[in-house]
């Protein structure tokens, strides 16, 4: 699941979620790969792109297509598993933006 | 400039730039330092978060005040100039998406 979202007309809703690692795996890149999966099977997923750095500074923008989506989402039994162990173990910090994609365009 | 943007109050716009690098530096790094140290000294700049991978897709988050400050930013001289060089010779693809900023929350 590597590379570019879809770019479906605006307008959508993006999450960005940036973090930074600590560390060691601790089950991370198992969940980590799981959670994508899952997301994308959820109602109103449109894509997701990520990237992580050396640092283990990252950022994974994911697209819906309405808040309802996003609130399910978080909702969502395993994925409110992994946000507890993304909290405790997973991450030093992270911010959450929940943004209303207006208009979008590609290199063409 | 690494790591995390500040956390001002919603509403403001972020500028999510999903990139995928071609092979080679050809004054890639220098230009992206630059133009990241010229952004921030742009009217209605409010931070920046980036990161890229090893695969060299990577994802850079800008935000701003307003829509106003984006499109000064847009147009600024020298950042036309890089984004003829992006186009033409750094990026293989990517994908532009302009979104206001409705909620935002850290780890906490």
């Amino acid at each position: 699941m590597a590379g570019f979202a879809p770019l479906p007309q605006p307008p959508y809703y993006a999450v960005i979620f940036a973090s930074q690692r600590g560390t060691g795996d601790k089950g991370y890149k198992n969940m980590a790969e799981s959670m994508l999966e899952i997301a994308a099977q959820q109602p109103g997923f449109l894509g997701v792109e990520t990237a992580r750095g050396e640092s283990g500074f990252g950022i994974t923008v994911s697209y819906w297509e309405n808040e309802a989506a996003i609130a399910a989402w978080k909702a969502e039994f395993r994925h409110r598993v992994a946000q507890q162990q993304g909290k405790a173990v997973w991450y030093e910090d992270y911010i959450i933006r929940v943004a209303k994609v207006e208009r979008a365009y590609a290199k063409g």
